[in-house]
């Protein structure tokens, strides 16, 4: 009975926590939630081109961007490509926060065709833009949020959490680099990025 | 063995519910089985005002309402937010049925970033209405369905039965009032509403 | 502890299992995979008419026939509807393959209103068409790669696999003809249809 009831929470817990969007914590990114992709490399088209921009106060981003700020619901596809790589995406946060960690999600080896495209050696770095989104960031402001290699024989969300370096640095943009990937030398696939912390206790520094 | 067995089971069982909807329970509100917003009182637009409203046969509806009638799949966001700290939503069932149970749904605490919009005391009523939407409803064939406070300690999808009272009156048009909300001032946020029951044995009364 | 290490291993394992997809199998006739249908019987539009139909490079094609090729997420009407009880659809794979097995799902039983519309007596076939879609199938290139019936009290997605007859013949195309349904005398419903199977060794014979 004992072991029955154990079982049991365990099941609980474990559901409630894939319904919560997977890992059950909250992600400052997420489009829904008003993050968005600002700025990013050369997107890879598979010579699709045409008209697969937008213009808007936010600069020139690609339709497909902001797929990696939703789930992919373990559908291979729903990802944002890049050219080549090595590559970058810069993502304004839904809020200035203080960050812990930051997860990048491929699509499960289970249902993939092929996971070459994903994006093996990575680095992130945030700072504190504010509403002057053309002014140029000085260097002195940004942080280096973390260092990883993503590993394809692990589950596909890998969570890294922020370096102690980055102290309580309170961010409102970061920027995913990556400089390798698995295999492909035409294009890198982001499926998901997360970004996890704390809002700042005092009132926020930045309108919403 | 015996117990594995109970666990193998048990697991197969909650993982089906949940991939049922997370409930197993049909929905008659469901925008994807022909439940739709009919009417509302005034959303929360925060400033993007625009051309957000629908006119069409079932009069003015934001382009947001049927968000409340659609899964949110563990997302802040996917809600239909409303101005201030009381309102109210009206939605026509898929068909006419005897109601049994409602439930009512925020998004999870581990994912949010603030849950203040949820609302808190709600009252749902139900009549029958028929094709004739421009006819003012008389009280008498109004129900009252449930009272019930929303608690955001207990689990966010939260299910409330159908009172005595309400007998075995059909309906195909629902109500759902909230009079207060969890501290947020500005609105409320509906993530989720669903109405269970049966359809009448006999042919239904309603065409489809 | 061996038996809680157990357990938790269990519900991590069909955790992720139904993260990815439900099956954890790869699917290529996926729609976000590069899956589409290109031909099928009349479908079912139940009075709304109006212009439904996209014209393309692919012919007649109606808008609603790739929701068969995605992911249903326990939501009755997320369908493609076709007109009585018998019928089919043509499906272009991702690419080029030796099918192993199909997977035909309907909703589950807990959610949906009525269940007489689901597909009962199914044939799966397959060939290799290349690009050249205009050109007649000869019937020596066509194989039958299983033959099923859809069981309402089983599971809600039910896997089949390709018969030895089929051989290794390779296929990028798929047709799945239904020659009755569980009741309803309007309707046939198709939630999805899945088609797995693996790459050939060999530089696919395919573009993409
Ligand atoms: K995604
Ligand atoms: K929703
Ligand atoms: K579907």
């Amino acid at each position: 009975d004992e072991i029955r009831a154990y079982a049991r929470e365990m099941i609980e817990r474990e559901i409630e926590k894939h319904a919560a969007d997977g890992l059950g914590r909250v992600d400052y990114a997420l489009a829904t939630g008003g993050g968005a992709v600002v700025k990013h490399s050369e997107p890879f088209t598979a010579g699709k081109g045409g008209n697969w921009f937008l213009k808007g106060g936010r600069g020139m981003v690609h339709n497909n961007a902001d797929k990696m700020l939703r789930p992919s619901f373990g559908e291979p596809g729903q990802c944002f490509a890049l050219s080549g790589t090595s590559g970058f995406v810069q993502i304004k946060l839904r809020t200035a926060i203080v960050p812990e960690a930051v997860t990048l999600e491929h699509v499960a080896k289970s249902v993939a065709y092929d996971r070459s495209s994903a994006p093996k050696d990575c680095r992130v770095s945030g700072w504190l833009q504010g509403h002057n989104m053309d002014v140029a960031v000085e260097t002195e402001q940004m942080f280096l949020l973390t260092e990883f290699t993503y590993d394809l024989e692990k589950s596909n969300a890998q969570t890294f959490n922020v370096l102690d370096s980055a102290g309580s640095g309170i961010v409102d943009t970061v920027r995913l680099d990556f400089t390798s990937n698995h295999g492909s030398p035409s294009h890198t696939c982001i499926y998901r990025f997360r970004v996890h912390g704390r809002e700042p206790d005092s009132v926020s520094m930045m309108a919403m």
